[in-house]
């Protein structure tokens, strides 16, 4: 068996010469020329808006081809306000989606630790740990989400089963599906308390299941019966600690917690609940991977998370598991070394969302015409330190007579998610505080000078 | 913008230095290491068998204990069945599940060519490609697929959408999604001509959705009103090629052509349909990634697979589509230059199964205890020959008395999927022919043997 290894180690190592790792790189090279082409573009706006709202009416149409006339104007790299282009004042910024483009800069500067290199011939399986209740977890990316949750203190890890999930959107339905098979007759309701995530209703409704149905928001839910409460806390969109509403004895709750990190909220304990829901793309800005995990304290849960999973798409990309690994395991260490060599992630991500949150309460109130909420300040058993949410995104109010706050700020060229899809009134919408650094000084810039 | 791109690529390069690609290699090293100690375990049978079709019941129970104690025994190695350790006549083996372990040999002995590096800050937002119908789709990835289909002659893709998935079981659901949302009333009935793949109608009726449900054999659907019919050709699990059954001006077809490659049948023409469903995992044997691909002709169908996509999963893995990429490049390399340098892809895979589909007829026929479909042969445009069809599974009839030829299998340690999860008789099991070639060869030799 050793032999064996040994063997075919030596004889892999041999052809990865140091001439084919230059190669690569070379290959690489080309890649990243591509790439930075490919964001150019895509940084400016000019993405199709197919992203869970649909936003292209004939106005957006109109807008989609200044955006790709004006898109060989500005920069790719970030632009601090005094050097921006003459043509940024133009341009369509799209804030409508969660893309966290923002964290790139601190992965860039990281360089080569969360390189990873795969050979073709290996996780070529579709198992990746035939001993786990869910077979297609990762090993290492499994041992990873368990170091750092114990880093961070925000969440209990022991006595919970880890299902690994195409992004924490397939969770969630893993987890609707495992929780509403005990009901027989009738769909089980789901609910959650508005301003809900605006996604919940399209994906819970999308295949019109006969297992669960979506009953809106939880403060008004009172039907009898199972029904199931999705906790998103932080909330988004708003970005307020929650707790579950309805209480009643036959309900069960799904947390999402994708926002419970300490660059959004003071971590105050270590979340505790049955089953809870995380994602690479809001904890460390890695959306494509679509990783995400959950904490399940029952086996049966767990069972029937993994089946669903496995039913829906056989497993979920080893690849991507073995770099959501790489990078967890990164910040993990970042974390535990801070003090000797400069900054951890999560102190880099708190500084810029606080920057970036100070900025926005300025232009808002140079502005005079918006609201955000207030949070109330905590401590961080993680930063030591007592600091107010600065959540992902801004639950912007248009304050007096303007009634439809999205369309008023699509007329400044300004993207965002109107409250009716959150539940709400259509006098909020949603602003993502995520995107690149060019695109949201931009954003601030603009909302400091609009006038009614 | 061109100097942005090489200050930054000169930034990272120099940090990507020889020692610390070196550094990296090591840890490649160190993986690889645990890596085969993992393999060790699990290709000798020890999963938990929770895939598609749970088998522990309490006998199954009894031999995971004793594959447990057995697999200390068995190499993980490719060993001939002259070397085979005498522990092999006790192993359980394992052949319910697809999984293509076997093209690991020829994918080891290409060496770095399809190694994949990814650095930690690129490929991080959802967004792939902001001006294609499927936003989430690498370009690369595409461009490579259109390659291989243009190299192998298997299927047209001019004026066809590529729509990535998450492996074509997402894409069969998202197919689904998108032709049935047309139908206003009663859910549209999905049939196929049984035996049909086992996961068809359990993944159809898991949700239990009001858009579609699942009717059943396709030969017996006399339903009036809209269907969809799906034709596997070469069919899962008897290796037939397949035509539409039903034929009525209401019907729908998904094509399902993951086995429509020169390794398991001859390529007689480009396949020419309006929705067509391509894996990597039965193509490349890169299960482990879960990429697939659906080949539309229809733009609305198109959008509402990718509008799927979005909602269930936020799109698809960019590391495993750019890992994709370099694969699907290479077999094409491989084909183009195959008189000068060797084997391509699909010499190797065609002997391997040539070799292994002679060693099963030989196997059935000393036992005399079953029987195996014969296939007509056919001249294959790409390999330019004439051969039998040697399909991904064997179609396994129990032959005289034995009426449950999968427990019948299960009592001599062989596991296999009977055929009343396919919609027909028992006496027939589906038996995987892309394992290991050392449980492939301890299988073929056990059934030889087998004596009622």
């Amino acid at each position: 068996m050793l032999q064996f290894s040994l063997r075919e180690m030596a004889k892999f190592l041999s052809v990865f010469s140091v001439r084919n790792l230059l190669v690569l790189s070379l290959a690489l090279n080309v890649s990243l020329v591509l790439r930075v082409l490919v964001l150019h573009d895509s940084q400016n706006g000019s993405f199709n808006g197919f992203f869970f709202e649909k936003q292209n009416g004939p106005q957006e149409e109109a807008h989609a081809s200044k955006r790709a006339r004006l898109s060989s104007s500005v920069s790719s790299s970030s632009s601090s306000p005094l050097t921006m282009a003459q043509g940024d004042q133009d341009r369509v910024i799209n804030l409508d989606h969660g893309d966290p483009t923002m964290y790139e800069n601190y992965w860039q500067k990281k360089g080569d630790e969360t390189t990873i290199v795969i050979p073709g011939w290996q996780f070529m399986s579709y198992f990746s740990d035939p001993t786990s209740l869910c077979w297609f977890l990762e090993p290492e990316f499994a041992k990873q989400v368990v170091r750092l949750h114990k880093v961070v203190g925000n969440a209990v890890t022991e006595n919970r089963h880890i299902v690994v999930g195409t992004g924490s959107t397939q969770l969630f339905q893993a987890a609707l599906y495992a929780l509403s098979l005990k009901t027989e007759a009738e769909p089980v309701s789901v609910v959650s308390a508005a301003p809900y995530y605006s996604s919940y209703p399209v994906i819970t409704d999308c295949l019109r299941s006969g297992l669960y149905k979506w009953a809106g928001d939880a403060r008004s839910f009172s039907k009898n019966g199972p029904y199931i409460e999705l906790v998103t806390s932080p909330n988004n969109p708003d970005g307020f600690v929650r707790h579950s509403i309805v209480n009643r004895s036959e309900g069960i709750l799904i947390h999402d917690l994708a926002y419970y990190w300490p660059q959004y909220t003071p971590i105050s304990s270590p979340a505790n609940y049955d089953l809870m829901l995380f994602t690479v793309s809001k904890s460390t800005g890695h959306a494509g991977m679509r990783i995400g995990w959950a904490l399940v304290k029952d086996e049966d849960v767990a069972k029937r998370m993994t089946k669903y999973i496995e039913l829906n798409t056989i497993g979920v990309s080893k690849d991507s598991q073995l770099r959501a690994a790489t990078v967890l395991k990164v910040i993990s260490d970042s974390c535990e070394r801070s003090d000797e060599e400069g900054d951890s992630f999560f102190e880099f991500s708190y500084r810029l969302m606080a920057k970036r949150w100070k900025q926005l309460r300025e232009a808002v109130h140079q502005s005079g015409l918006f609201s955000v909420p207030d949070f109330p300040p905590q401590f961080c058993n993680f930063l030591i330190r007592v600091f107010e949410p600065q959540p992902a995104f801004a639950w912007v109010k248009c304050e007096g007579e303007i009634e439809d706050c999205e369309s008023f700020l699509r007329g400044k060229k300004i993207l965002t998610r109107g409250g009716k899809h959150f539940g709400v009134s259509p006098k909020y919408v949603r602003i993502s505080m995520l995107d690149r650094d060019n695109n949201y000084d931009t954003f601030v810039e603009r909302m400091s000078t609009i006038q009614s």
